[in-house]
Parts: structure tokens; C-alpha cells; sequence
């Protein structure tokens, strides 16, 4: 996407200073040692100085306070707090690729008479928005998205491509689901029936993302049996993971890809899940909770826990545990060693009698 | 969605009889802890009976038999098996929220004139059906789906928004596909060449789902790469889930999440099989097996087997041995004091000499 | 599909000779111990040439060589290598099915008037085609896809239904890109702020996937937070992978499904990756690092290193350790007993003196 900017327009936008070329073209964001022509790039870690001298980057972010000990040929744009302001310059950035032409609602789009829509509002081409829905102000809901009826979206919702929002699920202000990803699909509910079979329970609830949310690549979050499947504010949750029916997830915790969550189980605020982790059904997970990657929780899990392992228990514990597992080989040489050690002992003994 | 009744009405539903208001206006179903104005609710497990005290429900399904110790504020609907009640009152309520007006062929969806189309069926917008895909009768198929040309998928099947069902594959009666899951993706075959690349095994067969199948979220069965990848009826699959090609699942099996079973695997009927489970390619998989979350299966299994751990062997055992894994911290210390005892023993008796 | 050939119209495809009858009609393919009338199959594991003798198949390709010892019903196509032959069968099978017709853009697609298409490109219905993208020669595009605007799509690709390109990504020449599969989602990529919530940090880089490369169904390869997240050529994806931000994959590498490889991670060429695998960020893999099913890798690995468990360490060494595991029961009854005998002889000593 076209982005271009003279290293003044960007010194400006992050209160700085331009030391060199003030029309230095600026088209790309890179890190420091992938620099080239037309990229900016920032000088945070001490440890990454030697790149600013060789560096084919056009312009660097860095300290006000930096003094180069070797001549450098890229443009400088110095500011206070080098770090913070490239997390700015990324937000400048993006704002600016973000296709601002992206308005309306697309002719190829199919929007019920009887849904809702906000202010503002962008619907691409194959969106189809059901009977009863709502869509808050300023929402951009990119192609081939389904939005079931009675489906509830509050303001600034970003919906990439091919997601799916089913009947009745509410997703909070703010909130950005990405591509493929899926609110309300049932429960994995079924009642065993006397012939070995099964009986599919209908899963009548609803989800409800609360503000600020994000959803991954084709994550999957599952619909109550009753009631709602809530996640809490601000709370992010990565790609491919499936969270079961009735689980409740609290705010700002950090979910990392292909974790599961089955059914019914509580989870507190400010956790944070690694990756391919699997929590058991019906347990409550305390505030504060950590955990490794590829963990396997099945038990509840009291606050501030940190935790490793299937089935997890302590992470200290874990990996001193986990050395001896890995030393067992050698552990039953040696018992064998003192096997042999003891039984030679019983037979002097014997002998001495 | 609209869902509103009288009590009387849900009464008459259920074979039960109205102790209380029979005008009661019922819109949600809701468990006895969260009941509130307009919920019903429903009291099974005794364990319970304190809330129908304090409930704000409006109305609760109970036994005939069950007698007040308190005032109760709710109206009771009083019938023979509360729990078969209640499921029945879900499945009433999910028959009474469905979309009656979901009918008939969207005019944004695109229907091939060679494909054949049973009657009472609903197709929504965006769908796309191919040349020679046969769709039976009472179909619902939800926006965005694509059936590709030769699809062949039975009567009373409900297929999500956003799910796909490649050529030549079959889907039986009363299934379920939902939202975003993919019915005869390529199998994962590559042929290596000497030069270290490889070559790509056309994937030729098919997936054949038998009656009653569900698949869920984002889920994944891929085509065989000669003949059939085969679910056999009433098997139920959970979300983000991988059948991988050439696999064949017995009848009556319920798999849990996240789970993935690799290349021509042989599963029996009646298993159940834990979430984030692995089941490595080519093995045979018992009759009624049932396996721990996050089991890895690298070796058939018999009959009736039940299983965890990774690699996987029976559940108590893996149990007792993973009490001892826990344990090794403390093992290890105790056999570094035999070793010393054992030396002194040594010693003594050197010394006796 | 549509599939039909007499053997004589094979063996020419094939560079074989007829032996039976010229005209038998071959629709379908399949494995020796499921053919059946129309089914042609294929003799090159000497281990099934029973089969031979019962198979209902209409034709065999077998070796030029093969002298049956009974009677054969079916019409054998003799070739010099029957093993490679029948992967010859199989593209021939699987180039005569593919819908020759599908060519051109569906009037139900949409295409950008700033997006520039190739030659010789069928596009489906409701694809999505943004301004600025870029389709090359060839390429075939299936229902319900959506590519982004700046999405660079390279010839001879094949992108199936569901499947998302996103902005800026760009796919190489020969790509196939599975049902549901996205490219280029956001990063998992956050910002704590000082009251325990996240700010999301913009992902601005992109997704390079270079020549030959297979995504499986429902897979995910995240862009870049600054840069590329690049998969070198001929690398095969599976089903529902999670590949993160930054990532960069070798050539020539295999991945089985359901893994998951976490930001910034280095992995080499040529490496083979078994099933629900994860391995953590910001770490090396080297060339040829192969590792089993449901590994966990949490630390770098060097060439050629083969690996099983999770943490996970040196395969054979896992497997030996593993049956140490798997004994612990055992062992620790045998340091019982061990101490109860050091005790005795402790106790015997002492009487001694």
C-alpha cells in the first residue's frame, strides 16, 4: 500500500527533531538491520548501535542524546524516548496505509432491510448482514464476512475477511476480529442416548465479546449451551484456538495460538496462556495465572500460579523435575550399581557369621 | 431472536402442568443460577434446590413430586422427568428461534443450471454452487458456503456460513457442517525427489460423511488420496479439528477439540477421544477407545482401551507413574542417601577386616 | 467428476502395453484391495500380489515383468516402473478431472478496475479482488475468496474456496493455497501498558511466500510486524498451522498439521516437522532438523538434529528414557526394597559391634 513521507513530516508526527536530510523519502518501516533505501528505522537497544553506522536505512529514530562516534549517512529524526516513539511511528503508519477509500457499502454486499447500520461505516463486496442485526458507527467489514441475524456489533468493530458473527452474539467497541474467525458457532453439546448414540443439545446461548477484544485467524469461539460464553474487556485471544461453550475468560489476558479452553470453565483476569495449551472443562483458573507452552491444565488453578507441564504443575518445579526425567537413564544405572553393591554387603555379612 | 411464550403454552410443550402464573411470560431459557424476569429455568439435580428460593426466574421446570419448604416466587412447571424435560424445552426453543423465514434461494447467491436442488431448501446469499452438486431436501445453507461442482450432500443437512464442501464429496443425511469447517481439502501426500524437493501426489478420492455426522468449527476433513476418507454416522467432531486423508472414523465416536488424526488411520465406533488429542498415521484404532486430553497415540490400541499420555498407555497407570514423575526430585535424594549409606556400610565393614 | 478412458487410451498415456482387453472402461482410480468394476489400480509391493488374483478391478498396471501364477480377470497394463507410473496415473487422472471449463471471472465476482489480471485466470463467484492487486497468468481462484488491495499473486497459482489474501502479501509462482487458508493476518503482537491492559502494536509488514509453497486448509501465516514473515520454496504447510510473525521457513521444509511455530523463529531448509508440534519464538532451527509428532521445542536446535518430546531433546534418547518413565512404578518398589535392605544391614552391623 502506498506510503510516502519526507523525514520533516514524520519528525513532526513524533515531536522530533530531523538531523540531515529534512526530504529524505520515507516509504517503509524496517528494522534496523534490514534497513534500505527509503525505510525508517529506530536506535532503542544499546545493543543494536553498531547498525546506525552501516545501516542503508534512509532514516533512523533515536535519542536526542545520542552522539555517533562513527559518521553515519542516514538522516536522524531525534526525539525523547526512541522506543515509544516507534510504536507511534508504527500506529502513524498504519493509520496512513489504512485504505481511507474504504467507505460505504459495497453494491456487491447484501444488507437485510431490517437490519441496523451506524454512521460512517464501511461493508465490502459479499458481506451479508441478516435480518435484525446491528452494526455500530464507524465499523469496517471487510469482504465475504457473515453477520447472522439479531447479531449485535457496537462501534469501531473491525471484522477482516470471511468472519463470522452468528445469531444474537454481541461484540464489544473496539473489538477486531481477524480473518476466519468464528463468534457463535454451537456448543459441543450431546446427550448419550441408550443405543451408543447421541442426541445433539441445542446450544441456545449467545457470546458476548466485551470491549477491545481481538479474536485471531480462524479462531473459534463457541455459543452457551445457555446463558453466554463471555470474554472480558480487553482480553486477546490468538489464531486457532477454540474457546468451549459457557467459558468465561476475564479482562486483559493473553491468550497465545492453537490454546483450548473447553466447556464451562472460569478463567480470571491478567492471565497469560502460551501457545497449543489445553485447559480441562468445568475449572476455574484464578487471576494472574501463567503458564508455558503446549501446558495441559486439569485443575483449578489458584491466582498468580505459574505453571508448566501436561498435566502442569509448578514451572521451577517443572523443569528441575523435567531434568531428572531426562538424567532417568543414568539414575537406573546407578541403582542397578547399588543393587549389586548391597547384595555383595549381604553376602560378607553372611560370610562373617 | 424473538422467543416468547406463556407458561401455559411451555406447559402444554412439555406434557407438565402450571403451578402458578399461567400468563408468565417466558423469552429465555437460563440455568436456575442466572434465572431472571422472563427466564425459565428448570430444577434436576437436587443439589440445586436452594436456588429455586432465590431465583428471579419467572418460571421452573420441576418434578411433580417435588414439594416447597419455602415460598417460591417463580411458577413451576410441574413434570415427570425434569431433565428429559429440559432438553426437550432446548430443543423446542431452538425449533421456535430458527429462522421460518429462512426459505428459499437467496438472489445473490449463485446456483449452477446443472446442479439439482431439493425442495424446501434455503440457500443464502453468496453461496456458490457448482456444476452437477446434488443438494437433497429441507437443506438450510447459510451466506458465504461453497459447494464445489459434483458435491453430493444429503437431506435435512445444515451447512454454516462459510463452510466448504469440495467436488466429488459426499455428505449424508441430518449432518451438520459448521461455520468456516472444510469437507475435502487435499491430503497432505508429497512425493520426495532426489534433489531434496517434492512433488505433489494428486489427491483423487473423496470424503464420504454418513448420516448424522457434525463437524465443527473451522474443522478439517481432507479427501483421500485414492478412494474414500470415511465418518461414519453419528460420530460428532469438535472445532479446529484434522482428519487427515484416507482415515476412516467408526460410528458413534465423539472427538473433542483440537484434535488431529493423521493419514489412514482406522478408527472404531463408540470412541471418545480427548481434546488436543494426536493420532499418529496408518494405526488401528479399537471399539469403544477413550483417551485423556492431549493424548498422543503412536501405536494401535485394542478394544475398549482407555488411555493418556504422550506417547499414550493405559489411564490409571499413566496416573500413578506421572505421581512418581512429580516425585523424582525427592527419589533422586533418597538414592543419593543410599548411595551414602551403602558406602559407609562399605567402609564399616572394610574396616572390620 | 467425470473420469473415463479405456485401458488402451492409458497404457498410451502411461508408455505401457495392453494386456487384456483394450476397451475396458477405467473411471476411477483406486487401492488393489478396493477395486471394483471401473476401477483401475496398481501392482508394485510384491507384498500385495494376492490381491492380484481376487481384485474386482477392471485394470492393473503391474510390472512388464509380473508372471501371474493364477488366473487374472482384470486387464493388466504393463510398464517398466509401475510405482512411478501410477503417480503418472494419478496427475493424468487429476489433470483430466479438473474442470477444464473453469475459465474466466464469474459475473458474480468483483473485481477491482485498479487491480491488474493475468491471462488465462478464472476467477469464481464472489471473489474479492481489492484495488491495486495483482493476479498472474493462470492462476485459479475458487468461490468466496478474498484478496486484498497491494495483494501480489504470482502464475500458474491455485487458490481454493475461503481462502484470504491481505494487503500487501505476495505469493510466488506454482502456490496452492488450501480451502480457508489465510494469509497475512495480523501478528499476535501487544504493547502492556502500566495498568495491565494491552495496546495493540500496528503489524505493518507483509507475507512472502515464495515458489511451489502448499498452505493447508484452515492454516495461518501471520505478517509481519515490521518486514516479512517468509516461507521459502517448495515448503509444504499442513491443515490448521499457525505460522507467526516474522517466522521465517526454509525451503523444501515439511509440516505436518495442526504445529505451530511462534514469532521471529529461524527455521533451515529441508526440515521435517511432525504433527502438532510448537516451537517458541526467537529461536533457530537448523537444516534438516527433523522431529517427531507433538514436540515441544523451547530452545535452538542444530542441523540435522532429530527430536522427540516436549521440552523436547534427542529422539532415540527420548524413547529409551521414556521406558525408564513408563517404569517408574517399578523402580521406586526397587529403592523401597533397597532401603529396606541397606536398614537390615545397618541394623546387622550395629548388632556386631
Amino acid at each position: 500500500m502506498k506510503f510516502e513521507f519526507t523525514a520533516a513530516r514524520i519528525a513532526q508526527a513524533l515531536d522530533g527533531v530531523v538531523d540531515g536530510d529534512e526530504n529524505a523519502k520515507i516509504v517503509r518501516v524496517s528494522k534496523i538491520e534490514e534497513g534500505r533505501e527509503g525505510s525508517i528505522t529506530f536506535l532503542a537497544n544499546p545493543k543494536y548501535t553498531p547498525y546506525i553506522y552501516t545501516t542503508n536505512a534512509t532514516a533512523i529514530v533515536c535519542s536526542k542524546t545520542f552522539v555517533p562516534e562513527h559518521p553515519i549517512s542516514s538522516t536522524l529524526i531525534r526525539v525523547d524516548d526512541p522506543y515509544s516513539s516507534f510504536t507511534k511511528l508504527l500506529v502513524f503508519y498504519q493509520k496512513e496505509k489504512e485504505q481511507k477509500n474504504l467507505k460505504g457499502i459495497s453494491r456487491k454486499a447484501h444488507v437485510s432491510w431490517k437490519a441496523k447500520i451506524g454512521k460512517n461505516v464501511y461493508i465490502g463486496d459479499f458481506v451479508s448482514i441478516g435480518a435484525h442485526a446491528e452494526i455500530g458507527d464507524n465499523c469496517k467489514i471487510y469482504p465475504n464476512v457473515t453477520i447472522y441475524p439479531y447479531a449485535k456489533i457496537g462501534k469501531n468493530v473491525l471484522i477482516h475477511a470471511g468472519a463470522i458473527v452468528l445469531n444474537d452474539c454481541e461484540i464489544g467497541d473496539n473489538c477486531i476480529l481477524q480473518p476466519g474467525s468464528v463468534v457463535g458457532g454451537d456448543g459441543f453439546g450431546f446427550a448419550p442416548l441408550e443405543d451408543g448414540s447421541y442426541m445433539k443439545i441445542p446450544q441456545t446461548g449467545n457470546v458476548v465479546l466485551k470491549e477491545n477484544v481481538e479474536i485471531g485467524t480462524n479462531a473459534t469461539i463457541d455459543r452457551a449451551t445457555m446463558g453466554s460464553t463471555v470474554i472480558d474487556h480487553g482480553t486477546k485471544i490468538d489464531n486457532l484456538i477454540q474457546i468451549g461453550h459457557n467459558v468465561t475468560i476475564g479482562s486483559d489476558c493473553v491468550i497465545a495460538g492453537q490454546s483450548g479452553i473447553a466447556g464451562s470453565t472460569k478463567m480470571g483476569n491478567n492471565c497469560m496462556i502460551g501457545g497449543q495449551t489445553g485447559v480441562a472443562g468445568h475449572l476455574h483458573i484464578g487471576n494472574g495465572v501463567q503458564c508455558g507452552g503446549k501446558s495441559g491444565i486439569f485443575a483449578d488453578v489458584p491466582d498468580n500460579a505459574k505453571l508448566m507441564g501436561a498435566p502442569a504443575f509448578e514451572g521451577h518445579e517443572f523443569k528441575r523435575t523435567y531434568v531428572h526425567f531426562r538424567n532417568l537413564p543414568k539414575i537406573v544405572k546407578e541403582m542397578n550399581e547399588l543393587k549389586k553393591q548391597v547384595a555383595e554387603l549381604q553376602e560378607q555379612l553372611k560370610n562373617k557369621e
